[in-house]
């Protein structure tokens, strides 16, 4: 095998690269197989001359190979290709079936890249209007925050959170929505998602945990713990929210959200929240409360988050800054009961060790110097008007065929649909029209959801309400 | 039952919360037990008499009570406390062993709260110097990140993490570590241990899957893959790093690190890295290959990433940035093989979503323009005297009693102390004098530990080294 059949492409004469060279590529060729196992190398001699290096470079490189067990030398027959560590390549699977993947995580295909809104009327769920955000307050206190963090001893972050945020948290829920907690029940999260995560690990024991979540209901907290493990089991969602009677007596976790029904939006009442503590309590379940847009409210008088009337230590609270903020700071949080408490910190320090310190004493001083408090106030007016908006067009062009679930918070509202009429082909023919719409089907679990849309106003312009719902109610014929 | 047993304290007269205060205070002492269930409560005209309220006030608190199922109406008889909705407090379980938490989340104490190191001459491990980190640099393209953000169209972010720092984490790997990857490879993560953590839940089967790791190790890797159901076997560590012909032939996931071992210091040796390789190839197992520190090396020719080596896709490369910058950044990253690589995106997105963008933004111009390169070559000098002045010390002040092993990168050293001497002991006595150490016993998972100690020379101030590696070596008699 002289001369050698693949490229060799080495530095010019003189440099001291050419051994490194040398050996990188022949261990290369070795590795990806064009230097089969078994193979006898050239003597060094003759390498040497044929590709015009000096004989102890090579030797250099021989010896470099065999001290690495990619050559094996016979005695008196010259060096030959190893057969250990010459692994194949074996082609990784197209698919992500691969087998070294734990069973729920085969056949995963990559995310799409996240693509900017660029719809003319967006009715999207989820998304609040950051262009109202004072940046300008952000950046400040950012700065500030960094250049504390610049003279501040290094020390590694608690998983709880920076107490400065737990304790403008705690103020902030307390004052906001009646949750009664002090700094040590707060944990604060990457959004609630991780709050939703690190509930799961620590309440669910895999293939035997039973987990009740409404039905239509929030998808990720649903993949969250269908992760972890849980059995999900879908329960019906009412006028009054939570059909809480239909509880199964195995469910040990209840995911609900009761100021604000993900996607219905409607309040569960307060015989269901009575019913449903009750129920938490004689079975020892824990409740989740996802609290994720109560900061607005349109009512007379609101009701008190859920926690607030929890005595047994059954419900955690999960607020979040994605939606009376904005989605990209990444921070939400947990009101933990105090034997719920150190599991979730310990849970947080094994996920993702702590929380970015610089970012929450910026939130935390957000917060305290009131421009939380002043921001939601200001987007409560916007969002009520559009909501208004909303709630007239529907009125005006959908009577009788866009029938409104009563509801007095948040970013959304959900419509019902004429028997007979198909949300998916109606979502098609909006989209054809540049209106963003979401089917409610896309929120069941299992049984059919009611059938129906969901109208987000958090980023919708004011002014393309009417004329977008004019279209879609003549849509509907 | 007249007057109330528990105090009422209401409004003065006239105000309209009087109503609001009576109903919250009577549903409260229901809740709270104060009221038990079956009780009958005072008629309405008596109660309103007695508290100064006006009749209707009453009434409309009883009613508003009924309808939420706090009091339940007996035909004739009046208005009864109801057993629905009147939990008990249960005292929460003051030691964590609660039995709503799964069970490997039990008897969890509170995390201490993080303290800040004020010993004078501190080897701590893991701690790179933040000092000389040009913040300036920093706040400036952070303001500029937040900026860009406040422009751009609100979008929930990618959870493989930003185009431009996924970009910029490809470059930097492939120029410092020669690993073998472009950007679809890079999942962007939260430190190294977000890396490991979603690792694990891919990997891991619960109770099924077998997970090698290095003994001594890293704590925070074992606690994550054991929280996931992992079954841990320590596999030991000599001169040459993992000692690959005592993984267990059931291994599935094999955790290494091979340029700098944590805690021990060794370099894999290339014949041991060829064979891990092979072992990987062979048994189907997944090499985690943890790069921690090894921006910082002090050989002639290092060694290559194992990842480089790797043509069959069986090692996942982690690195991270907090090492190299510092741990409040929260960034690190894996490079996976095709296989992986969905799995872990979609494990990102169930755990916290996505990453913060603007942090993410602000890292990628940070390499981009060359800041990351600049502060690695700076910080490489610097702990490179601090290293040669430890070496020099031990060597003067420890030979024959102060062993190191030997070691080529990153920012720690350790060392074997004689038969017979107590590693603990020892630090606590050096920890009298001032001096922060830390015993390899911490890092062992079952077997004994080697007897020694680990020298992190991070934070520690140069001149401090030589007297305190002398007040140890005077311990040791």
């Amino acid at each position: 095998m002289h001369p050698f059949e693949f490229p060799l492409e080495l530095p010019p004469r003189g440099s001291r690269q050419r051994l490194h060279a040398l050996h990188a590529q022949l261990r290369a060729a070795i590795l990806d197989g064009r230097l089969a196992a078994g193979l006898r190398l050239p003597a060094t001699r003759e390498l040497a001359t044929a590709l015009g290096l000096s004989r102890n470079t090579v030797v250099a490189a021989y010896e470099r190979l065999l001290s690495e067990g990619y050559l094996e030398a016979r005695q008196g027959a010259g060096n030959f290709v190893a057969a250990l560590g010459t692994p194949r390549p074996s082609a990784p699977a197209a698919d992500g079936t691969d087998r070294r993947l734990a069973a729920p995580w085969r056949g995963i295909a990559p995310p799409p890249p996240p693509t900017p809104a660029t719809v003319p009327c967006d009715f999207r769920l989820g998304s609040p209007d950051a262009r109202p955000f004072p940046f300008d307050v952000w950046r400040r206190l950012s700065m500030r925050a960094w250049r504390a963090a610049s003279r501040a001893a290094p020390v590694y972050g608690a998983p709880q959170g920076q107490p400065a945020l737990r304790e403008a948290i705690a103020h902030h829920v307390a004052f906001a929505r009646a949750v009664a907690c002090g700094p040590d029940d707060v944990i604060v999260t990457r959004g609630a998602q991780q709050a939703f995560d690190l509930l799961a690990r620590v309440l669910v024991t895999p293939g035997r945990t039973v987990v009740a979540v409404e039905e239509p209901g929030y998808p990720p907290l649903r993949e969250a713990f269908a992760a972890a493990g849980a059995k999900l089991v879908g329960v019906p969602v009412d006028a009054e929210g939570l059909v809480v009677e239909r509880l199964p007596a195995q469910a040990r976790v209840i995911y609900v959200t009761p100021s604000h029904q993900f996607p219905l939006g409607v309040t569960l009442s307060p015989r269901r929240r009575a019913a449903l503590l009750a129920f938490a309590q004689a079975h020892g379940a824990t409740v989740i409360e996802d609290d994720y847009d109560s900061e607005f409210r349109y009512g007379e008088r609101p009701l008190d988050a859920l926690q607030t009337l929890d005595r047994a230590g059954t419900v955690c609270y999960v607020g979040t800054f994605s939606k009376c903020l904005f989605p990209a700071l990444r921070l939400g949080y947990a009101v933990a009961p105090a034997w719920l408490a150190p599991a979730l910190a310990r849970a947080r320090r094994l996920a993702d060790g702590y929380g970015d310190p610089a970012a929450q004493e910026t939130l935390a001083a957000f917060i305290a110097e009131g421009h939380l408090a002043r921001h939601v106030r200001r987007m409560r007016r916007v969002y009520a008007q559009r909501r208004e908006r909303l709630l007239e067009a529907l009125d005006r062009h959908g009577r009788g065929r866009l029938e409104v679930w009563p509801s007095s918070a948040g970013l959304h509202l959900a419509a019902r649909l004429p028997r007979g009429v198909r949300a998916c082909e109606l979502v098609a023919q909006a989209a054809a029209q540049g209106i963003h719409l979401e089917a409610l089907g896309g929120y069941a679990l299992g049984r059919p959801a009611p059938n129906g849309l969901a109208f987000g106003f958090g980023r919708v312009e004011e002014a393309t309400i009417d004329e977008a719902v004019r279209r879609i109610a003549r849509l509907l014929g």
